[in-house]
């Protein structure tokens, strides 16, 4: 419960916060990561977990009660290797991190941030050896985010679905067909985009009695409760598709919380299996649902009403391709489908370098744009739409980013899975019928919270182990007739 | 630091939580005052006070360490007499008593809201009991919120300023000039009225780099941290006194909280001294300052240009004779200066009897509307409009009423001597100048904290004891001439 006071500070400090009232935020989160922590390594609480590990309870690792007692004891006994000193300092620089970010990307200086970043790399080196790891140091950070997952494994899932992307990307490129992208640049004012963005979320079921939308720098979810979801998007006047998909994205975060079950929250069979997991809900309301054909048969007429100066002339199929545009782009989260995992592969190798220290911080400006010559061709003219552009390293999140590309995987799979179930999601997307999906995504994924890890679950929903085969099917499946390959 | 923790979290409860989040959200301020409360009343902390107590920092009780003893250990010898459970329970009912208050109001149901608020007085009356007192319970609760006043004192006070008030209002009510009052319920929409609020705002001082506005039902300003203050409105597009004159008062409860020393922030000597001398700040920007002549000589053409569909044609000293309408009423936040101290009244002797059980929960609605009849000559048609328009008791604020009063009196004295010190405060704001005052009660109030109690403060500052005569002089000199009596 004290971890969700710690998300709205979050939150707050990441909407509506006074710009002076940063450092002293700060301390106000270090200070309550300390209560946490003190509370959460309580021996009386590892003396418990022993005696409840030994008990009938703790058999079925897949039962409420079985989950319960195997995550508490698997998180404690992680916990309990992290000295005290160490939690604050990492919250401490966290949180002055997020604040020195928001200003070097504002200013396009790196150089300023450069400290904090080396710090926390530190610090990240320093969790790694007290946490302990086989073969990867790696490996002990990625677990905090996709529990289980080993760095060897994740490089060649990525390499697997490299080898496949790459070809698709280049057809693309030489493909005769271009979209017209410029009828997305049309003004369309930041009031109306919400207007539009809240109708579409609440219509795939993100439910605004249990939750919020609010402006923030850098979007994200947060559970601040459970009956209290909070989502953000940034408004770009001159580019709607940037806070559209972002909002339907955040949504589909949102719509896994809201699915998870109130009366387990914060405990293991009330909580998400995994960012991957968690990751492939957004990305499958964002890009699956929210790109798909049937989707805008659906919505674009509202689209069309609510900004005609923008839309009005638009037939639905420019529309349509605009928006499953495929094109190498700086920015990740404004990159297309099919380009977008080579972002992560990016920021995946760069973040082994650097905790490895094979990389310096110093030299990360420089190594960021040979990867983005190297595999995507172009190079960014600075370093705010460089290696400034994503939060997650000044906010301690390393070993976060290889879970978006799993979320795609998984995406894709679930995708079929259900599509296959539920008899054609395409017809019900055109009458506007989103809950069969929800529902399915919700029994099937949602309910069960972590009483699976998340490639068990992956393989119990669709009978599948993780692979690229599905992904691949799906995209060459919309872009190949769009770009007449 | 975590009182600052738990200010956001009722902050966010009254502002942007989502409808269904309540429930969680008295859970989490429920633990959090748990984990407050044992920390300070951890038994070493009160070895350490005794300790510093006896020392030769304690000696001038008026200096920043000599304050700081003596204030916490008044604090913890408090503190430790009330057992943990009272105080969770307490902050458990206060949240849901206030949710409560909130649907019970919109609906006009006190029935409702009853049991809840039952539930608070006997919860109360067990603090009283706990803390003890030596002449009735009701002190043991006022000196939360006024040290050291007590109950017969400030009865006694009221009772003096009330024997001259009411013969003025009744002279006011047989005077032959009446404003138009009409003037002010014109169509003002909302957007318009923030902007002009947050205009006004930040010319008396109110600063929104360490700031904000927002909406709420029931105004209050909150201190999330030594560089953020946050204060609220709400908005009628149809009478735009409500929200306006509302700004001023949060944002002069702002300008104190934002000057007092942030070195200090948390300790007496940058806490304020009493809810008394926190409110005589909210009433002289709102009053003295906001209702005066000079301040609409500067601020009215700006108003008028704004909303010209409203106040383009409408003359200075008409708009000034309106906002200065004096004319019992049944809203204490919309009453006029002279009558607002009667609401005080009626609200300081209900909660007397509902302590000591004179007076039961069930009745109070009735004996609400008779003391209306009474005191003012009115009688509230409904409960929504009477006995619920308060949140005080729904958040356990018992014996806070009567403070209100206190800072009108503080206010007044305050406001003399400062326009005497500076020589003439009304030239000042007609040239839409308000640092001079601002300066003058950062250096005599702001700056002090909480080294002086408010009795020996105001003394301090004014050379005076406190007394009605300054409030009495300036509601005389101000509604006398517009009146004409």
């Amino acid at each position: 419960m004290l971890t969700s006071i710690d998300s709205l500070l979050n939150w707050d400090e990441r909407t509506y916060m006074p710009l002076e009232a940063g450092p002293y935020r700060a301390e106000q989160i270090t200070l309550l990561s300390g209560v946490i922590h003190k509370r959460r390594t309580d021996p009386r609480i590892g003396q418990w977990l022993d005696e409840l590990f030994d008990s009938d309870a703790a058999r079925d690792r897949h039962s409420d009660p079985g989950a319960t007692i195997h995550e508490l004891k698997r998180e404690y006994d992680k916990r309990i290797k992290l000295p005290q000193a160490l939690v604050e300092e990492l919250a401490r620089t966290a949180v002055l991190g997020q604040q020195a970010w928001v200003k070097a990307r504002q200013e396009n200086d790196f150089a300023s941030f450069a400290p904090l970043l080396e710090k926390m790399y530190e610090l990240k080196r320093e969790e790694a050896q007290a946490l302990g790891y086989s073969e990867h140091p790696y490996d002990a950070l990625l677990d905090d985010f996709e529990p289980g997952a080993r760095t060897a494994q994740v490089a060649q899932a990525l390499a697997g679905l490299r080898t496949e992307l790459v070809p698709l990307v280049k057809a693309i490129g030489e493909a005769k067909r271009r979209p017209n992208v410029d009828i997305l640049k049309r003004a369309f004012p930041a009031a109306l985009q919400e207007q539009f963005g809240k109708q579409a979320a609440a219509a795939i079921g993100f439910d605004f009695q249990r939750g919020r939308l609010d402006v923030t720098h850098h979007p994200f979810c947060s559970g601040v409760g459970p009956h209290d979801c909070r989502i953000t998007t940034r408004y770009d006047e001159r580019f709607f598709p940037s806070s559209f998909f972002g909002i339907l994205h955040e949504a589909g975060h949102g719509i896994y919380d809201q699915g998870l079950r109130p009366d387990w929250f914060g405990l293991p069979p009330g909580s998400y299996v995994s960012l991957g997991i968690h990751e492939s809900q957004s990305r499958m309301w964002e890009n699956a649902v929210g790109r798909s054909r049937p989707f805008w048969q659906h919505f674009f007429p509202t689209l069309q009403r609510l900004c005609s100066s923008a839309f009005g002339d638009v037939p639905l199929d420019d529309f349509y391709f605009a928006i499953n545009s495929v094109q190498p782009s700086l920015i990740r989260v404004e990159a297309d489908e099919a380009t977008y995992n080579l972002h992560i592969i990016i920021r995946f190798e760069l973040e082994q370098a650097l905790i490895t220290d094979d990389l310096q911080v110093a030299d990360l400006p420089g190594a960021w744009k040979q990867k983005y010559r190297e595999y995507l061709g172009i190079e960014p003219p600075n370093d705010a739409d460089g290696c400034l552009q994503d939060i997650h390293w000044s906010a301690g999140l390393i070993g976060y980013f290889p879970t978006y590309s799993l979320g795609n995987l998984y995406a894709a799979q679930f995708f079929e899975k259900a599509d296959r179930d539920l008899g054609g999601l395409s017809a019900m997307f055109a009458r506007g019928e989103f809950s069969p999906l929800r529902e399915w995504l919700r029994e099937k994924i949602h309910a069960r919270g972590q009483c699976y890890k998340a490639s068990e679950l992956g393989e119990l929903v669709t009978g599948q182990p993780l692979g690229h085969a599905a992904l691949m099917r799906y995209l060459r499946g919309k872009l190949e007739p769009i770009y007449g390959l």
